[in-house]
């Protein structure tokens, strides 16, 4: 193994970075555990690797819900949360420059300070990374408004299968030279190459946001009375959908006051300051035309932050429940109903629960697959309701996932969304850039070399 | 050659064929021209392309200021102009899915009937089609607030180099199944496949914009401004700068009342209706506190479309001055007076005009060489000015195309900005999908196949 002070073969160590939070995912065993702090460190490893042909699974904070970051047998597993110095902030033309291992939240909170604003906010965004965003292109409530991770990444160090450093995209707000390698790796999870440097862009400060808040009878009406507000053509900063589990489970957590009827809970936020109460006066009009329950519209932002609470709840209230696979399907807007209803006859048909909430006005939703990991008749009801939502996404003309990346939960299901010809071009690409295999492999793809 | 009635190898047809719209670039002999009405038509021309090894150059409407469309000697011609007809517009996902060959104001006039906006407004908006656009990843005034092409287009139906096909992308607003192949074909010039179909997201329309215009004594106090303005947070629709050359040129057109003495103009819209003159009120603020000569912000639309008539007429203006060649450099914002003042140096030592307008909120200028293609100094005049922006461009952190692309026209260019890390990764994703070379050889990089 490279003699390094940075890597470490220790068996505990290795144990403790061996798994992301994926539900239903094995990890390997790796054989060593390399934490690098600068890009001629990881220069080092990867050359290494290809030397020996040794798997390298590159790895963030392991926030993620896919198992791209899970240890394979023999890999190195090569962690970039050292490597976390935020190395520029331009405030004249919006960029921050940053090492992979910066936090998510650190980050958001140093251009804070300047009046700017780092827009995709994943739920883990308290400890997940830029580099782990960037592998996963990851996504969160923001990005009704401002897009997801890739739409801000603009220029990529990439150190590449053998060692070599790719510098790749531009520092510019438009351009079109050549093809757009940092689109193809942002989201690749770690099979193309090892990113480490970020370029982002930044956008001005925006608004304290403000909250709405609808209660329904039924997801039906909410999902009617998200296309009725979207159609007005406003750009909510958040519009997040709960259904009645969700709902249900958050009650139980804490009580909000709720009424004990409601069927779904909508929930709208505008960060567009002096034009957000009329932004929200037009969600509380489109959900009571849609015969919303009752509809709250905050005045000032100590009700705001209230209202936007359930949501935030969400994670512990579920976490409650039992062993959960937090899921991640994204359908045409205009099919969201359906898979709502669906989602809960599959909890139904394979007898177990999968409450239900999500970002409603990007048609991504988040069914949470609840089962009790020590009963392995459980496990495989589980298995089931999550394969039949799978199958029910790209019936409804959707994707597999939305936001959490396919890592190996999902590897089978890309197969079946991408197709044959798909399935082979996305194999070349990968020869292309790691024709020996050893970057992540088994995850997203396959990918043997031919 | 191919037996089909969509075939011709009519010698002044195929000449007629043989160029876009590219200065400096020479065509070479296609042996034929393919006009199919079908995907099905497609797949046969790649096929029989593959077979043979035969070259296949796609086309649009051959607006291109590259040589993208260009042809190349022994290529068929391979024009999507019959591939016409919009296949569906979604009004509640916001989405169209449409042939190539549809014109992009035909698109755009299509959805807006619906209320809907298709933002992408290249300046040959009225003659090019949606695959043209796809291929060149085509920008325009829109692009500072709504983002070029690539940021619309969701899914792509591609026939591969041996002919078969690819759907791939997504019908959802997010989505991160497998490694982007869309964004990678996006922009890729028809070297990596031909689009048959493209699906793009659309928008809630617009307000109707207004306009304001400032006049500034040196081109250094605009870009000051144009950097006070965006720092402010506002999104402008339409941020654009033309320097005192190209105010001539204007005025000697037509007369619109300028001073005399301007040295730079900034045209802002903002199309956020009811919001709209408080963002020219902050631009007008921007610009006075930058020592504009004098603004004027209009207050209804007669007026609006007059103050934005100055940029409207800049190609038809330029075009008198002799032959030209429209250029498309891209800098950091911040870096843009030194761009400007660095371009008008370069025509200076050079000796020919160099006006330079453009997309100044995203660093893009087209500063225009002119020059006489009938004379072989002023032609070598010209090329040497045109390689000295470049140059500049690229010394400046910037990017040798914004949004016109690479062709033939930059591809030696497009070398020294990847370097050779970049250039070979480039040529591996080349090989990767094209491994014979046959499609639209020559454009971008070489590729030659390893």
């Amino acid at each position: 193994m490279i003699e390094a002070d940075y890597v470490t073969t220790d068996p505990d160590v290795l144990a403790a970075y061996s798994s992301d939070q994926a539900g239903f995912v094995r990890a390997g065993r790796p054989v060593a555990l390399a934490r690098p702090r600068e890009t001629a460190d990881v220069v080092r490893v990867l050359e290494y690797a290809h030397e020996h042909r040794i798997p390298v699974v590159p790895q963030g904070a392991r926030t993620g819900m896919s198992g791209g970051a899970t240890a394979v047998d023999g890999a190195i597993l090569l962690s970039l949360e050292r490597m976390d110095r935020i190395l520029d902030i331009d405030e004249v033309d919006h960029t921050a420059t940053v090492q992979p291992g910066v936090v998510n939240a650190v980050l958001s909170k140093a251009v804070a300070e300047k009046g700017l604003f780092y827009p995709p906010d994943p739920g883990s965004w308290e400890s997940s990374t830029i580099g782990g965003n960037v592998a996963t292109n990851a996504g969160g409530l923001c990005c009704v408004k401002y897009g997801v991770t890739s739409d801000f990444v603009r220029h990529l160090e990439v150190v590449l299968a053998d060692g070599r450093v790719l510098r790749t995209g531009r520092r510019t707000a438009k351009g079109v030279a050549g093809y757009d390698l940092v689109r193809l790796i942002t989201g690749s999870e770690g099979t193309l190459g090892v990113v480490t440097e970020v370029t982002v862009a930044l956008r001005p400060a925006a608004e304290k946001p403000l909250t709405a808040l609808a209660f329904f009878h039924t997801s039906a009406a909410a999902c009617r009375a998200v296309t009725a507000y979207l159609g007005t053509g406003r750009r909510p900063s958040v519009l997040e959908f709960m259904d009645k589990a969700t709902v249900d489970a958050v009650s139980a957590y804490r009580d909000l006051g709720f009424p004990d009827d409601v069927g779904a809970v909508l929930i709208a936020q505008s960060d567009r300051g002096p034009a957000a109460p009329d932004d929200l006066e037009a969600f509380a009009v489109a959900a009571r035309e849609c015969e919303a329950m009752e509809v709250f519209v905050a005045s000032d932002q100590a009700e705001a932050d209230l209202l936007i609470e359930a949501r935030r709840l969400v994670g512990v209230a579920l976490g409650r429940l039992g062993d959960q696979l937090v899921d991640d399907v994204c359908v045409p807007r205009s099919r969201l109903a359906e898979l709502i209803e669906g989602i809960a006859e599959i909890g139904g048909e394979h007898g177990v629960a999968v409450p239900c909430c999500g970002h409603a006005g990007d048609g991504n939703l988040h069914p949470t697959v609840v089962f009790d990991a020590g009963d392995p008749e459980s496990v495989r009801r589980g298995q089931a309701a999550f394969d039949a939502i799978m199958a029910l996404g790209l019936r409804l003309g959707g994707t597999i996932t939305g936001e959490h990346g396919v890592g190996t939960l999902k590897r089978a299901w890309l197969e079946t969304e991408l197709g044959e010809v798909g399935l082979s071009v996305h194999q070349a690409v990968k020869r292309a850039f790691d024709p020996h295999g050893i970057l992540n492999p088994g995850k997203v793809i396959h990918g043997k070399p031919s």
